[in-house]
This record gives C-alpha cells, structure tokens and sequence, in this order.
C-alpha cells in the first residue's frame, strides 16, 4: 500500500507521499513515490503515485519520452502542454496505456495490477492546480469544498482533515496537519512509512517550491507523534463523560480486578 | 457497511454498533446490530453483527433455537454452555453454518455475502470476556494488549482507539471515546449512522449493565462532536509549526490570491 496526500490552499498546494513499497510482509522496501515530472522556469509539475511500481514506473517514461509521438500536436507533452489540464490529459494517457500493459502482463495469472496518481503544479505565472487521476486514466480536479485529495491507504488520516483544513489554512499549518494524517496512518498501517517526501508551492509563482524528505529519525516527526498522542488524551479528557454512566457501578478496588484477569 | 466496536478494559465492556444497513446509497434502512443473545440471572451474552442481514438474521435464529440439536450435549446452547468460549465455539458454528447457506444461494449469481461478529458477555461471576468471530467461524479473543475489536468500517475510528484506549482507562472514558471513533466513522462514511446502541457491562458481576441508544437527535452526542472538531483544531496549532517552513514565502495579501482564482 501507500499514502498519498494533495492539499490545494489559498497560500498554495502542497503534495506528501510516503516512501514503502510492499510485495508481502516479508518483502519491503522503500521507493520514491513523489516525482518532479517536469520543472523549467516556466512550469514545475509533480506526480505522487500509488499502486503498482512497473505501471508507475512505466507511467513515468512514457511521460518523460512524451504520449504519443511528441511534436505531434500541441499538447502531447509537458514541456508542451498550454494548461495543467492539458498536463493531466497526457499524463492520465500515460496511465491507462501503463494500466493496460500491465493487465494484458498479469491476466494469464488471473492477477491485477493498477497505478494511480496525484498530479500537482502549475504552468506559468497561473495558481498551482492538483488532479486526481484514475487508473482507467480519467480525474478530477481539487476543488475549494473538499481542499484535499487522497490515493492509497487514505482512510486512517482522513479524520484529521476533514475536520481542521479549509482552504484557507495557512501552508505552514497544513504541512503539520499533513503529518498528522500520514502519523495516523503509518500508526495503524505497516504498509506506510517513512521516509515521507513533501513538496510544497506557495500559489505566488515568484517564491521558490520547497522540496523535502522527512527521514525515518526525523526529529520533529517524532516529537509531532509524541505531541500529538498527549494532545488527543487531554482532548478527550475536556470533554465531559456522558452523564448516563453516572448510574453504571465501576467496581472497586480496580487492583482487584486486574489480579484476578491476570 | 457498518462499524461495531468492542472494548474490554479493567473496569469492564463495552459493546457498541450503528444502525445504518444499506443495499446501494438509493436503498438505507435502520436495523438493530447490537443483539442481547442471552440474559439470565448467571449469564449476559451479546453480540454486534456486521455483514449480510440475512446471514445475520440467520445466525440469531440459529444461536436461539441452539445450534445442533439442543440438549445433544453440553454446551450445544447458550443457556449450557460452561463458558464464553463455549459461547463463542456455538456462536461461530452458527456463522459458519448461515454464511454457507447464504454463500450457496448467491453462488447462481456470482454474488457474496457474508456476517461475522463480536461477542461480549459473561457466565457467572467470571469477568467479561470479549471475542471476534469470523465469517469462517474461528474467532480470537480480545486481549490486554490491545483492549478493543472492531468490525466493519473500522480505519476512520482507529487513530484515537490506538492512541487513548488502553486497559486502565475508565470505563466511562471509553464510552466517550468509543462515541469519537463512531463520530470519526460516520463524518467520512456515509454507511455508518446512527442511532447508536450501546451495552456497558461493568467488571463486578454485582453491578447491573447499562443499555442504551443514543438517537439521532442526542445532545450529548451533538455537542461531543462539536467539541471534538475545535479541540483537535486547538490541538494541532498547539503543535509547532515545521522549521523548515520558515523558508517558504507565503504569498499576501491573502485576499488578492483568492480574487485571483475565483
């Protein structure tokens, strides 16, 4: 499995994934899932890919060599493309051909495999813009009511952002708030972990991207999880218990109890 | 889809269950899952069914009537049987049983379906005791280690279990906090709803269980999400903004960026 996260704010777009690719427990390794696909003074564009690493990968050449044969018309590369969503049109090309090949690979052993990717960035002076892309090669675009976009593993750190971000949240914070969503999943999930690879672009096009790795000891990482297990306990403990309990026995002494379970 | 939860902590058990079953999103209904099986001045056994209702039905029917024939043998019946272990071997055999009766009147249609459960209660004066019985009718016993079971839609409700509930915690603490995972469950799933019902069976056989189901109108539920929603807010700004995000150029005023891209 894998987790990717795309958040599309008003202070600009910021794409996570983490690194663990798994064929079994018992065959891990890490690879990078977040790729600059394209970064020239005019365009920066960034993929995070889900699902199988020899569609991904496939994805990612055939983007590199361009889909179709390049020069064929406008748009049939990035380095061509007038629009992000010219961008995500190619790319998503790119995706179903790979998908395709892989089906056709794997049908004789009754297997499947599939890739699937957040594609993120911008062409010229323009906002950034983030896509979901389907494995059948179609996707949607990141709109203001839901800021966010989720492939993979997404369903342990979705309660965090569906109740703190809004597009109005500022970068810095939902970076943190990124964190936590990839903490709750890698908690709960052995096929996600770190080292997490960020990419965040400010919305004005003149302020460099920031491109980072979050290493396995990093040690804010670590502080964020440890924080944020107190935090959530003191959280639950503001709230007050419902008073129906207030008629349930608890018995006593607890130390009792414990003894004769043990 | 559904969620049901089971916590077994030192102070005792709790069972909870949605209401929600649904055959596509055109087709919702309200069914009771959380089920008294057995309650009997020696013995309180319940169960909360997730699955196929008509395989969980079955089960019910199967469990009253005794699996077997009744009085075959020791144990053959809730009302004989010498522990909850027996419990669970005669509840699991009555899963097995209706989901291959279900399993064979789908096979026509290339269909599956299939019930399993968590089973909570006690015999005697003996402590609770807590057990996940799959569809296959082998089950596992809740154990210190981690004090909770789940079934169904359990991701969206996991972080805060794995990070707050261990076996010390009050029995009226893990109440609330069962109501945040369900919270968690039904903001991003739409299959999972209330009424909630809830079983609350205290250590001390003495003491009497608490039955109750927080409707969809609860008070006390309303706010507690509410309050949830602006203390995690309240938690991850008490988290310190990444360093290294002091690098990256936000861009002002706020207000322009958005004209921009309205």
């Amino acid at each position: 499995m894998t987790y990717c996260l795309g958040i599309l704010l008003d202070e600009g777009l910021l794409l996570m994934a983490d690194t663990r690719t798994n064929a079994g427990v018992d065959n891990i390794s890490s690879y990078q899932k977040l790729h600059c696909l394209e970064r020239t003074p005019d365009r920066e564009i960034y993929a995070a890919c889900c699902g199988s690493l020899s569609a991904t990968q496939a994805v990612l050449s055939l983007v590199a060599e361009g889909v179709g044969r390049k020069g064929e018309g406008p748009g049939r590369s990035l380095p061509e493309a007038v629009s992000m969503f010219r961008c995500a049109q190619i790319v998503g090309e790119a995706v179903r051909s790979a998908n395709r090949a892989l089906g056709e690979a794997l049908e004789p052993e009754k297997a499947r495999g599939t890739t699937c990717l957040l594609l993120g960035g911008r062409i010229g002076s323009e906002p950034p813009r983030l896509f979901q892309i389907y494995a059948e090669g179609n996707f949607i675009e990141c709109k203001a009511d839901v800021p966010f976009l989720q492939i993979g593993e997404t369903k342990y750190g979705r309660p965090i952002l569906d109740r703190v971000i809004n597009r109005t949240t500022p970068l810095a914070a939902a970076v943190k708030i990124g964190f936590l969503s990839f903490d709750s999943a890698m908690r709960s999930n052995l096929s996600v972990a770190r080292p997490i690879d960020l990419m965040v672009m400010p919305a004005d096009a003149r302020a460099p991207t920031l491109s980072k790795r979050i290493e396995n000891d990093d040690a804010y990482f670590n502080d964020l999880s440890s924080r944020w297990s107190s935090l959530l306990f003191d959280a639950t403990q503001a709230i007050p218990d419902p008073a129906f309990m207030s008629q349930v026995e608890v018995p006593r002494p607890l130390a009792v109890v414990s003894d004769i379970r043990a």
